[in-house]
């Protein structure tokens, strides 16, 4: 699995870890498969660091795009009410990438001033009422499971 | 703030902190005054946990819920959209209280087998994918400024 | 909700969200009133980026204002108490804005190095705990529930 | 490392991996002694089942004690703000165990109701921002490194 | 994406989440076809809920299973490797289910009680060390990048 | 603790918070020994900012040093399975000094970039999974203790 990037020796002696993007340019045929459907899926010309920096492991690059493509496309659930519930995830992880990636995508598919206002509003409810549920050991409802 | 109740002394002599629910009929008229609300707003005749054992501070307890009754209602975003946001932060944060009292919610509000799937396979996505993006240190694409 | 903003198109022809900082100088008075009090309060003469961004969504601007000034006065725990515990959950959650802005509140309310020593020891220590706990599955004791 | 314990085989024929309490009767002397320290420093006649899984590690439990002794004494911080602290991390990462014997030992230090509502909003509010500054990218003020 | 069982109503009239697991008597051929890929890669004679409860969503159950079996396989880390990072992370979210599930595996692997002190120790000893670097605000090292 | 550090006044008339790092010219004896001892254990020239800024508190810097070195050192477990594990917890935690800190520590001790791939998915994996698992409200097997 793209060992023969391990045997770049550094200045110091050691072996490279690669996580820096790999370019169209530079990339094998198998790679350059998957950067060519992103591109047509998503209508752009170029492709993400995320992408790039995975493809070191062409594998884990085809098993994720084939998830997200899977996972992510219009369903039961609109493809902007998906990418709000992603941001979500996001921000309470932290992942600044995400959050940056994901706001991109949520506003090339329309998302409102008004639609982030209450986005944001929502995530940061559900986190102060999420701790005091937990810090108050508050026993659930036997009720919840019934309707 | 609820002062009385930490003079309540335990058989071991301590003051006694209370998180146990507090009945409608036990509630000063502040704290009826909440319950009512809520009742009228969801057309459900009791209370959940979570509030009643927030009304040991009833100035958190008003607090709150205006601002839940605020950030929930339906406006730019529907409330089922709402509530699965809602719902994903408290999978990230482990809130289980959350996951059970929001997901009846959301079941009150018509999700659907279909939806809850795809509810669950994006948070699983996003947590998958914000993990990848920290541990490879991706760097911020400029272009995600531009779009 | 500060649907104007919405309107106004990218170089690439999307809408802009909004997430800059609005200056007093372009505030609408309904914001500018929050920024009085704010400055008021804390007798200080500017206004951070946390409100000067929250301040795209004027009703959430004056909803979190109100909530962080009645929470975070001097009560039953006084202020620079309450500071140490907002910093130690915004170390938790890994939220360097949060950390800096309230480890410069903490200053301000006279935190000695000292007690900064013992703050991230005692933060250090909960967090390693919390995994042995939390890994371990250990059982709560029922004594617990007595004292 | 406690080796002779990984050889006692279940019913399956699987070592048993023991994360069950070890009771003073059982312990080995460097347990036992350090039993003796954790219920004379905080006068009581019991161990609670954090010490005694971990007793499966007598280098892990004798560190983890001296650690703590040392960590949680009072010194520029009383042992009621250090205990509120150590809730407050515990609140975040969701540990039920942390929660129950931290919020007994506030009590034993006379945390009174009012404080403990205080201490729940503070964790709340904290939550909520942090989240509000993380998903909206907020840039940290430069004044703040001059406070 | 099994729809079917989204009309079944409950007693209130709702529409029942089916949450429940399915067993192999009442699941369909696509799920039974993945329970049989489980037992036989691990040689067991059940199933685990996880699975079960994943199966109303078949098409989510083959794409976890198929990533499952590829990334937990032996290849430059060997197994037990792997589920020793699994629970590691499962510890630090607080996922009871995942570290009952994934200790129970790693035990099957011959995990020793000193192996898992020491898995609990490191554990412990990146969670502290991660609060006091994110707290301190500590600068990367330009030398790190070297290395 | 450390106590002369906080009298330095500030151009605003603060005291100062130190956690910039403490060079090895500037440091005290006792600082000395436990930078000359990390140098020795790790055959390098040079200390890195996390010890150099925890200096700021003898006491803590002396007991981190003594926990890490005792936890970190090859026993049942050897070093870079414990690098792994301690990379794993700070994805999880977004503490990027400390992936960045661990990743050039894994190096050192030969981590190729196919292990580098493998750990980046399995984290990747459980981080899905532990969501699923949350989000779903799986109960725990019981077969699961038995084993």
């Amino acid at each position: 699995m793209d060992d023969c990037t391990t045997l770049v020796p550094s200045a110091k002696g050691h072996a490279v870890l690669r996580r820096e993007p790999i370019e169209y340019a530079d990339a094998s045929p198998e790679v350059r498969a998957v950067y060519d459907e992103i591109m047509a899926l998503r209508r752009i010309d170029w492709i993400n660091n995320f992408w790039k920096v995975l493809a070191h492991d062409p594998v884990a690059l085809r098993r994720t795009w084939e998830a997200s493509k899977q996972i992510m496309a219009p369903g039961a659930l609109d493809s902007l009410t998906k990418e709000l519930i992603y941001i979500a995830v996001s921000v309470i992880n932290g992942c600044r990438y995400c959050i940056a990636s994901h706001s991109a995508a949520a506003r090339r598919q329309g998302l409102t001033q008004a639609q982030l206002s209450e986005l944001m509003a929502v995530i940061g409810m559900a986190n102060q009422t999420n701790a005091l549920a937990t810090g108050l050991e508050i026993e659930i409802d036997a009720r919840f499971a019934e309707s």
